[in-house]
Protein backbone atom coordinates (compact mmCIF):
# COMPACT_ATOMS: atom_id res chain seq x y z
CA UNK A 1 0.00 0.00 0.00
CA UNK A 2 1.63 3.42 -1.09
CA UNK A 3 0.88 5.89 1.37
CA UNK A 4 3.89 8.42 0.91
CA UNK A 5 5.06 8.85 -2.12
CA UNK A 6 8.23 11.49 -2.92
CA UNK A 7 7.96 13.31 -6.63
CA UNK A 8 10.73 14.86 -8.10
CA UNK A 9 10.52 17.14 -10.78
CA UNK A 10 6.92 19.39 -11.55
CA UNK A 11 7.18 19.64 -15.39
CA UNK A 12 4.25 18.45 -17.24
CA UNK A 13 3.75 14.93 -15.94
CA UNK A 14 5.40 15.81 -12.52
CA UNK A 15 3.06 18.66 -11.85
CA UNK A 16 -0.16 16.03 -12.87
CA UNK A 17 0.92 13.14 -11.14
CA UNK A 18 1.93 14.99 -8.13
CA UNK A 19 -1.74 16.85 -8.44
CA UNK A 20 -3.78 13.81 -8.69
CA UNK A 21 -2.05 12.31 -5.51
CA UNK A 22 -2.79 14.22 -3.48
CA UNK A 23 -6.22 14.25 -4.59
CA UNK A 24 -5.99 10.38 -3.84
CA UNK A 25 -5.04 11.16 -0.20
CA UNK A 26 -1.10 9.99 -0.87
CA UNK A 27 1.01 12.14 1.43
CA UNK A 28 3.75 13.74 -0.44
CA UNK A 29 7.05 13.72 1.13
CA UNK A 30 10.19 15.77 0.93
CA UNK A 31 12.35 12.88 2.39
CA UNK A 32 11.97 9.17 3.23
CA UNK A 33 8.91 7.63 1.47
CA UNK A 34 7.47 4.65 -0.22
CA UNK A 35 8.22 5.70 -3.64
CA UNK A 36 10.35 7.98 -5.17
CA UNK A 37 9.35 8.93 -8.49
CA UNK A 38 11.64 10.71 -11.01
CA UNK A 39 9.60 13.18 -13.40
CA UNK A 40 12.58 14.29 -14.91
CA UNK A 41 14.02 15.19 -18.22
CA UNK A 42 15.03 11.66 -19.31
CA UNK A 43 18.86 12.73 -19.55
CA UNK A 44 18.95 13.30 -16.29
CA UNK A 45 17.28 10.11 -14.50
CA UNK A 46 20.88 8.46 -14.12
CA UNK A 47 22.01 11.66 -12.36
CA UNK A 48 19.17 12.16 -9.90
CA UNK A 49 19.00 8.30 -9.51
CA UNK A 50 22.50 8.21 -8.82
CA UNK A 51 22.66 10.82 -5.98
CA UNK A 52 20.04 9.51 -4.20
CA UNK A 53 20.87 7.17 -1.19
CA UNK A 54 19.59 3.60 -1.62
CA UNK A 55 16.61 2.80 0.68
CA UNK A 56 13.98 0.34 1.63
CA UNK A 57 11.97 2.74 -0.50
CA UNK A 58 11.16 2.43 -4.34
CA UNK A 59 12.41 4.25 -7.33
CA UNK A 60 10.34 4.62 -10.39
CA UNK A 61 10.33 7.03 -13.53
CA UNK A 62 7.93 7.90 -15.87
CA UNK A 63 10.16 8.19 -19.58
CA UNK A 64 8.59 6.17 -22.02
CA UNK A 65 12.41 4.54 -23.59
CA UNK A 66 14.82 5.04 -20.61
CA UNK A 67 15.50 1.82 -19.94
CA UNK A 68 15.25 0.53 -15.69
CA UNK A 69 18.72 0.10 -15.36
CA UNK A 70 19.22 3.98 -15.98
CA UNK A 71 18.11 3.91 -12.14
CA UNK A 72 21.31 2.49 -11.05
CA UNK A 73 22.41 1.48 -8.20
CA UNK A 74 19.09 1.03 -6.60
CA UNK A 75 17.57 -2.53 -7.58
CA UNK A 76 13.85 -1.95 -6.45
CA UNK A 77 12.84 0.31 -9.09
CA UNK A 78 10.09 0.11 -11.95
CA UNK A 79 8.88 2.22 -14.89
CA UNK A 80 5.56 3.80 -15.09
CA UNK A 81 4.91 5.74 -18.28
CA UNK A 82 1.48 7.46 -18.69
CA UNK A 83 0.95 7.33 -22.73
CA UNK A 84 -0.86 10.71 -22.67
CA UNK A 85 0.38 14.24 -23.81
CA UNK A 86 0.51 16.81 -21.10
CA UNK A 87 -0.12 20.57 -21.11
CA UNK A 88 1.15 23.11 -18.69
CA UNK A 89 -3.08 24.51 -18.76
CA UNK A 90 -4.22 21.35 -17.82
CA UNK A 91 -4.25 19.36 -14.31
CA UNK A 92 -4.32 16.14 -13.48
CA UNK A 93 -7.63 15.72 -14.65
CA UNK A 94 -5.17 14.87 -18.06
CA UNK A 95 -4.25 10.90 -16.55
CA UNK A 96 -7.89 10.46 -16.97
CA UNK A 97 -8.45 7.54 -19.36
CA UNK A 98 -5.06 7.18 -20.29
CA UNK A 99 -3.09 3.50 -20.32
CA UNK A 100 0.42 3.11 -19.08
CA UNK A 101 3.46 1.32 -19.78
CA UNK A 102 5.04 -0.54 -16.44
CA UNK A 103 8.12 -2.14 -16.33
CA UNK A 104 9.80 -3.79 -13.36
CA UNK A 105 12.35 -7.03 -13.35
CA UNK A 106 10.40 -8.48 -10.12
CA UNK A 107 6.50 -9.24 -9.48
CA UNK A 108 6.85 -7.19 -6.41
CA UNK A 109 8.40 -3.79 -8.66
CA UNK A 110 5.24 -4.94 -10.90
CA UNK A 111 2.73 -4.57 -8.51
CA UNK A 112 3.90 -1.49 -7.20
CA UNK A 113 4.11 0.01 -10.59
CA UNK A 114 0.93 -1.50 -10.92
CA UNK A 115 -0.62 -0.11 -7.76
CA UNK A 116 1.14 3.97 -8.04
CA UNK A 117 -0.62 3.14 -11.90
CA UNK A 118 -4.23 2.50 -10.83
CA UNK A 119 -3.70 4.88 -7.85
CA UNK A 120 -3.40 8.16 -10.45
CA UNK A 121 -5.96 6.88 -12.56
CA UNK A 122 -4.48 5.31 -15.45
CA UNK A 123 -4.80 1.95 -17.00
CA UNK A 124 -1.61 -0.50 -16.88
CA UNK A 125 0.00 -2.48 -19.18
CA UNK A 126 3.07 -4.36 -18.53
CA UNK A 127 5.72 -3.99 -21.00
CA UNK A 128 9.29 -5.22 -21.11
CA UNK A 129 12.27 -3.55 -20.40
CA UNK A 130 14.43 -3.75 -23.62
CA UNK A 131 11.02 -3.14 -25.94
CA UNK A 132 10.63 0.14 -24.26
CA UNK A 133 12.28 2.19 -27.25
CA UNK A 134 9.91 0.73 -29.87
CA UNK A 135 6.88 0.69 -27.70
CA UNK A 136 7.96 4.54 -27.71
CA UNK A 137 8.46 4.94 -31.22
CA UNK A 138 4.79 3.86 -31.74
CA UNK A 139 3.79 6.80 -29.00
CA UNK A 140 5.70 9.32 -30.97
CA UNK A 141 4.61 8.24 -34.77
CA UNK A 142 0.63 8.49 -32.93
CA UNK A 143 1.19 11.93 -31.40
CA UNK A 144 3.91 13.86 -32.15
CA UNK A 145 3.70 13.27 -36.03
CA UNK A 146 -0.10 13.68 -35.63
CA UNK A 147 0.59 17.60 -35.00
CA UNK A 148 3.06 17.13 -37.92
CA UNK A 149 0.16 15.91 -40.06
CA UNK A 150 -1.93 18.74 -39.13
CA UNK A 151 0.19 21.15 -39.56
CA UNK A 152 0.61 20.03 -43.19
CA UNK A 153 -3.01 19.31 -44.17
CA UNK A 154 -3.15 22.87 -42.11
CA UNK A 155 -0.79 24.68 -44.37
CA UNK A 156 -2.20 23.01 -47.72
CA UNK A 157 -5.60 24.64 -46.78
CA UNK A 158 -4.46 28.63 -46.15
CA UNK A 159 -2.75 28.12 -48.97
CA UNK A 160 -6.13 26.77 -50.86
CA UNK A 161 -7.41 29.40 -49.00
CA UNK A 162 -9.68 27.54 -46.27
CA UNK A 163 -10.16 27.45 -42.93
CA UNK A 164 -7.37 25.06 -41.04
CA UNK A 165 -9.89 24.49 -38.06
CA UNK A 166 -12.06 22.58 -40.97
CA UNK A 167 -9.91 19.54 -40.30
CA UNK A 168 -10.73 19.08 -36.68
CA UNK A 169 -14.00 17.14 -37.30
CA UNK A 170 -12.92 15.48 -39.94
CA UNK A 171 -9.92 14.19 -37.98
CA UNK A 172 -11.90 13.44 -34.92
CA UNK A 173 -13.93 11.64 -36.77
CA UNK A 174 -11.34 9.40 -38.48
CA UNK A 175 -9.97 8.19 -35.23
CA UNK A 176 -13.98 7.83 -34.52
CA UNK A 177 -14.58 5.65 -37.09
CA UNK A 178 -11.76 3.21 -35.67
CA UNK A 179 -9.30 4.05 -38.68
CA UNK A 180 -11.50 3.07 -40.99
CA UNK A 181 -9.46 4.22 -44.22
CA UNK A 182 -11.81 6.61 -46.88
CA UNK A 183 -10.76 8.63 -49.49
CA UNK A 184 -8.53 8.27 -53.00
CA UNK A 185 -6.29 5.90 -52.28
CA UNK A 186 -8.92 3.87 -50.52
CA UNK A 187 -10.35 3.98 -54.18
CA UNK A 188 -7.27 2.97 -56.10
CA UNK A 189 -7.93 6.62 -57.56
CA UNK A 190 -4.64 7.26 -59.02
CA UNK A 191 -5.96 10.32 -60.50
CA UNK A 192 -6.86 12.15 -58.17
CA UNK A 193 -3.49 11.60 -56.16
CA UNK A 194 -1.77 12.74 -59.09
CA UNK A 195 -3.60 15.58 -58.84
CA UNK A 196 -2.67 15.97 -54.80
CA UNK A 197 0.58 15.53 -55.94
CA UNK A 198 0.95 18.09 -59.02
CA UNK A 199 -1.21 20.62 -57.03
CA UNK A 200 1.42 20.44 -53.74
CA UNK A 201 4.49 20.52 -56.47
CA UNK A 202 2.85 23.83 -57.52
CA UNK A 203 2.07 25.60 -54.17
CA UNK A 204 3.84 23.40 -51.36
CA UNK A 205 6.60 21.58 -53.16
CA UNK A 206 8.56 21.23 -49.64
CA UNK A 207 5.07 18.90 -48.66
CA UNK A 208 5.72 16.50 -51.33
CA UNK A 209 8.50 13.77 -50.28
CA UNK A 210 5.49 13.84 -46.67
CA UNK A 211 2.58 13.18 -49.02
CA UNK A 212 4.80 10.53 -50.94
CA UNK A 213 6.57 8.32 -48.12
CA UNK A 214 3.05 8.25 -46.50
CA UNK A 215 1.01 7.51 -50.01
CA UNK A 216 3.14 4.41 -50.23
CA UNK A 217 2.59 3.42 -46.76
CA UNK A 218 -1.16 4.18 -47.14
CA UNK A 219 -0.88 1.75 -50.73
CA UNK A 220 -2.65 -1.41 -49.66
CA UNK B 1 -35.28 27.74 -51.86
CA UNK B 2 -35.14 24.57 -52.31
CA UNK B 3 -37.67 22.14 -52.16
CA UNK B 4 -36.71 19.09 -54.31
CA UNK B 5 -33.31 17.55 -54.84
CA UNK B 6 -32.32 14.56 -56.99
CA UNK B 7 -29.46 12.91 -55.81
CA UNK B 8 -27.68 10.81 -58.13
CA UNK B 9 -25.82 7.66 -56.08
CA UNK B 10 -26.13 6.19 -52.80
CA UNK B 11 -22.96 5.60 -51.56
CA UNK B 12 -21.34 6.61 -48.17
CA UNK B 13 -21.51 10.58 -49.10
CA UNK B 14 -24.79 10.09 -51.27
CA UNK B 15 -26.67 8.02 -48.43
CA UNK B 16 -25.96 10.57 -45.58
CA UNK B 17 -27.10 13.43 -47.84
CA UNK B 18 -30.27 12.04 -49.22
CA UNK B 19 -31.26 11.04 -45.65
CA UNK B 20 -30.37 14.08 -43.79
CA UNK B 21 -32.45 16.06 -47.05
CA UNK B 22 -35.42 13.37 -45.90
CA UNK B 23 -35.13 14.73 -42.34
CA UNK B 24 -35.23 18.16 -43.28
CA UNK B 25 -38.10 17.92 -45.26
CA UNK B 26 -36.92 18.41 -48.68
CA UNK B 27 -38.42 15.95 -51.50
CA UNK B 28 -36.07 13.35 -52.85
CA UNK B 29 -37.21 13.28 -56.65
CA UNK B 30 -36.14 11.09 -59.36
CA UNK B 31 -37.12 13.42 -62.38
CA UNK B 32 -37.07 17.45 -62.36
CA UNK B 33 -35.62 19.06 -59.12
CA UNK B 34 -34.49 22.52 -57.94
CA UNK B 35 -30.90 20.43 -57.65
CA UNK B 36 -29.43 18.00 -58.99
CA UNK B 37 -26.74 16.59 -56.57
CA UNK B 38 -24.11 14.28 -58.23
CA UNK B 39 -23.00 11.73 -55.15
CA UNK B 40 -21.46 9.26 -57.94
CA UNK B 41 -17.47 8.44 -58.29
CA UNK B 42 -15.00 11.33 -58.81
CA UNK B 43 -14.33 9.60 -62.48
CA UNK B 44 -17.96 9.16 -63.11
CA UNK B 45 -18.91 12.83 -62.34
CA UNK B 46 -18.56 13.94 -66.33
CA UNK B 47 -20.51 10.74 -67.68
CA UNK B 48 -22.99 11.76 -65.74
CA UNK B 49 -23.43 14.81 -66.02
CA UNK B 50 -23.31 14.76 -69.62
CA UNK B 51 -25.94 12.59 -69.84
CA UNK B 52 -28.15 14.45 -68.09
CA UNK B 53 -30.42 17.05 -70.43
CA UNK B 54 -29.80 20.78 -69.46
CA UNK B 55 -32.47 22.30 -68.10
CA UNK B 56 -33.36 25.16 -65.44
CA UNK B 57 -32.05 23.22 -62.46
CA UNK B 58 -28.57 23.67 -60.67
CA UNK B 59 -26.64 20.47 -60.80
CA UNK B 60 -23.76 20.06 -58.25
CA UNK B 61 -20.92 17.48 -57.34
CA UNK B 62 -19.56 16.80 -53.57
CA UNK B 63 -16.29 15.31 -55.07
CA UNK B 64 -13.16 17.58 -53.54
CA UNK B 65 -10.87 17.50 -56.24
CA UNK B 66 -12.97 17.59 -59.47
CA UNK B 67 -13.54 21.08 -61.05
CA UNK B 68 -16.65 23.07 -62.15
CA UNK B 69 -16.10 22.07 -65.15
CA UNK B 70 -16.96 18.56 -65.61
CA UNK B 71 -20.59 18.91 -65.13
CA UNK B 72 -20.08 20.63 -68.25
CA UNK B 73 -22.74 21.19 -70.54
CA UNK B 74 -24.53 22.69 -67.46
CA UNK B 75 -22.99 26.17 -66.74
CA UNK B 76 -25.76 26.44 -63.31
CA UNK B 77 -23.52 24.24 -61.76
CA UNK B 78 -21.76 24.27 -58.21
CA UNK B 79 -19.74 22.26 -55.78
CA UNK B 80 -20.31 21.24 -52.57
CA UNK B 81 -18.01 18.93 -50.51
CA UNK B 82 -18.56 17.65 -47.10
CA UNK B 83 -15.12 17.44 -45.38
CA UNK B 84 -15.94 14.47 -43.59
CA UNK B 85 -15.26 10.79 -43.45
CA UNK B 86 -18.28 8.53 -43.95
CA UNK B 87 -18.46 4.90 -43.07
CA UNK B 88 -21.79 2.35 -44.23
CA UNK B 89 -22.37 1.87 -40.91
CA UNK B 90 -23.84 5.49 -39.82
CA UNK B 91 -26.33 7.72 -41.16
CA UNK B 92 -27.40 11.33 -41.51
CA UNK B 93 -25.86 12.23 -38.32
CA UNK B 94 -22.37 11.83 -39.60
CA UNK B 95 -22.77 15.37 -41.31
CA UNK B 96 -23.26 16.83 -38.15
CA UNK B 97 -20.30 19.61 -37.20
CA UNK B 98 -18.65 18.81 -40.31
CA UNK B 99 -17.42 21.98 -42.68
CA UNK B 100 -18.11 22.21 -46.21
CA UNK B 101 -16.39 23.53 -49.09
CA UNK B 102 -18.43 24.85 -51.87
CA UNK B 103 -17.63 26.76 -55.02
CA UNK B 104 -19.35 27.96 -57.75
CA UNK B 105 -19.02 30.38 -60.68
CA UNK B 106 -21.55 33.06 -59.92
CA UNK B 107 -23.39 34.27 -56.62
CA UNK B 108 -25.95 32.41 -57.44
CA UNK B 109 -23.88 29.06 -57.67
CA UNK B 110 -22.81 29.88 -54.74
CA UNK B 111 -25.78 31.30 -52.47
CA UNK B 112 -27.87 27.73 -53.44
CA UNK B 113 -24.14 25.41 -52.50
CA UNK B 114 -24.61 28.12 -49.42
CA UNK B 115 -28.30 26.97 -48.91
CA UNK B 116 -27.73 23.56 -49.70
CA UNK B 117 -24.60 22.59 -47.44
CA UNK B 118 -26.73 24.39 -44.40
CA UNK B 119 -29.86 22.86 -45.12
CA UNK B 120 -27.46 19.55 -44.55
CA UNK B 121 -25.85 20.25 -41.36
CA UNK B 122 -23.12 21.71 -42.75
CA UNK B 123 -20.88 24.49 -41.64
CA UNK B 124 -20.03 26.23 -45.48
CA UNK B 125 -17.34 27.98 -46.54
CA UNK B 126 -16.11 29.36 -49.84
CA UNK B 127 -13.51 27.44 -51.85
CA UNK B 128 -11.53 28.59 -55.44
CA UNK B 129 -12.60 25.94 -58.03
CA UNK B 130 -8.80 26.13 -58.93
CA UNK B 131 -7.89 25.40 -55.55
CA UNK B 132 -9.90 21.98 -54.87
CA UNK B 133 -7.10 20.04 -55.34
CA UNK B 134 -4.91 21.50 -53.35
CA UNK B 135 -7.76 21.94 -50.44
CA UNK B 136 -8.43 18.09 -50.89
CA UNK B 137 -4.60 16.84 -50.62
CA UNK B 138 -4.67 18.69 -47.42
CA UNK B 139 -8.00 16.49 -46.72
CA UNK B 140 -6.47 13.48 -47.36
CA UNK B 141 -3.39 14.18 -45.50
CA UNK B 142 -5.31 15.14 -42.42
CA UNK B 143 -7.65 11.80 -42.76
CA UNK B 144 -6.26 9.17 -44.72
CA UNK B 145 -2.63 9.80 -43.29
CA UNK B 146 -3.86 9.81 -39.73
CA UNK B 147 -5.38 6.34 -40.84
CA UNK B 148 -1.41 5.44 -41.73
CA UNK B 149 -0.03 6.71 -38.93
CA UNK B 150 -2.00 4.61 -36.72
CA UNK B 151 -1.85 1.65 -38.63
CA UNK B 152 2.26 2.16 -38.22
CA UNK B 153 2.02 3.48 -34.54
CA UNK B 154 -0.24 0.29 -33.53
CA UNK B 155 2.14 -2.29 -34.94
CA UNK B 156 5.11 -0.83 -33.68
CA UNK B 157 3.13 -1.39 -30.27
CA UNK B 158 1.97 -4.58 -31.13
CA UNK B 159 5.55 -5.40 -31.88
CA UNK B 160 6.71 -4.29 -28.63
CA UNK B 161 3.73 -6.10 -26.79
CA UNK B 162 1.52 -2.95 -25.72
CA UNK B 163 -2.15 -2.96 -26.72
CA UNK B 164 -2.40 -0.66 -29.45
CA UNK B 165 -5.68 0.97 -28.55
CA UNK B 166 -3.77 2.25 -25.78
CA UNK B 167 -3.00 4.97 -28.59
CA UNK B 168 -6.38 6.16 -29.15
CA UNK B 169 -6.46 8.04 -25.69
CA UNK B 170 -3.50 9.82 -26.83
CA UNK B 171 -4.51 10.87 -30.07
CA UNK B 172 -7.49 12.04 -29.16
CA UNK B 173 -5.95 14.29 -26.50
CA UNK B 174 -3.21 15.51 -28.93
CA UNK B 175 -6.28 16.70 -31.02
CA UNK B 176 -7.97 18.23 -27.74
CA UNK B 177 -4.59 20.07 -27.08
CA UNK B 178 -4.78 21.69 -30.13
CA UNK B 179 -2.08 20.34 -31.50
CA UNK B 180 0.67 21.44 -29.09
CA UNK B 181 3.78 19.29 -29.89
CA UNK B 182 5.56 17.41 -27.00
CA UNK B 183 7.22 14.96 -26.63
CA UNK B 184 11.22 14.18 -27.67
CA UNK B 185 11.68 16.44 -30.75
CA UNK B 186 9.89 19.46 -28.99
CA UNK B 187 12.84 18.19 -26.45
CA UNK B 188 14.81 18.87 -28.42
CA UNK B 189 16.33 14.92 -27.38
CA UNK B 190 17.66 13.48 -30.44
CA UNK B 191 19.25 10.55 -27.96
CA UNK B 192 15.61 9.50 -28.04
CA UNK B 193 15.12 10.03 -31.34
CA UNK B 194 17.60 7.99 -32.18
CA UNK B 195 17.05 5.30 -29.33
CA UNK B 196 13.60 4.81 -31.68
CA UNK B 197 15.64 4.79 -35.16
CA UNK B 198 17.60 1.89 -33.44
CA UNK B 199 14.76 -0.36 -32.52
CA UNK B 200 12.59 0.86 -35.96
CA UNK B 201 15.47 -0.77 -37.41
CA UNK B 202 15.90 -4.16 -35.89
CA UNK B 203 12.00 -4.76 -35.41
CA UNK B 204 10.41 -3.38 -37.99
CA UNK B 205 12.36 -1.69 -40.81
CA UNK B 206 10.39 -0.62 -43.55
CA UNK B 207 8.85 2.16 -41.03
CA UNK B 208 12.21 3.37 -41.07
CA UNK B 209 11.60 6.23 -44.11
CA UNK B 210 8.26 7.06 -42.76
CA UNK B 211 9.80 8.20 -39.10
CA UNK B 212 12.65 10.18 -40.75
CA UNK B 213 10.43 11.81 -43.12
CA UNK B 214 8.24 12.74 -40.73
CA UNK B 215 11.05 13.59 -38.00
CA UNK B 216 12.91 15.86 -40.59
CA UNK B 217 8.70 17.75 -41.05
CA UNK B 218 8.66 18.17 -37.16
CA UNK B 219 11.76 19.55 -36.77
CA UNK B 220 11.32 23.36 -35.88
Amino acid sequence: MIETVRVIGRGRVGSAIAGRLAQRGVELVDGTADVVLLCVPDAAIRDVAGGLAPGPAWIGHVSGATPLSALAPHTRRFSLHPLQTFTRSRGAEQLDGAFAAVSGETPEALAVATELARTLGLEPFELADDRRPLYHAGAAVASNYLVTLYRIAAGLLEEAGAPPEALVPLMRRTIENGFELTGPIARGDWTTVEAHLEAIRAARPEVEPVYQVLAEATRP
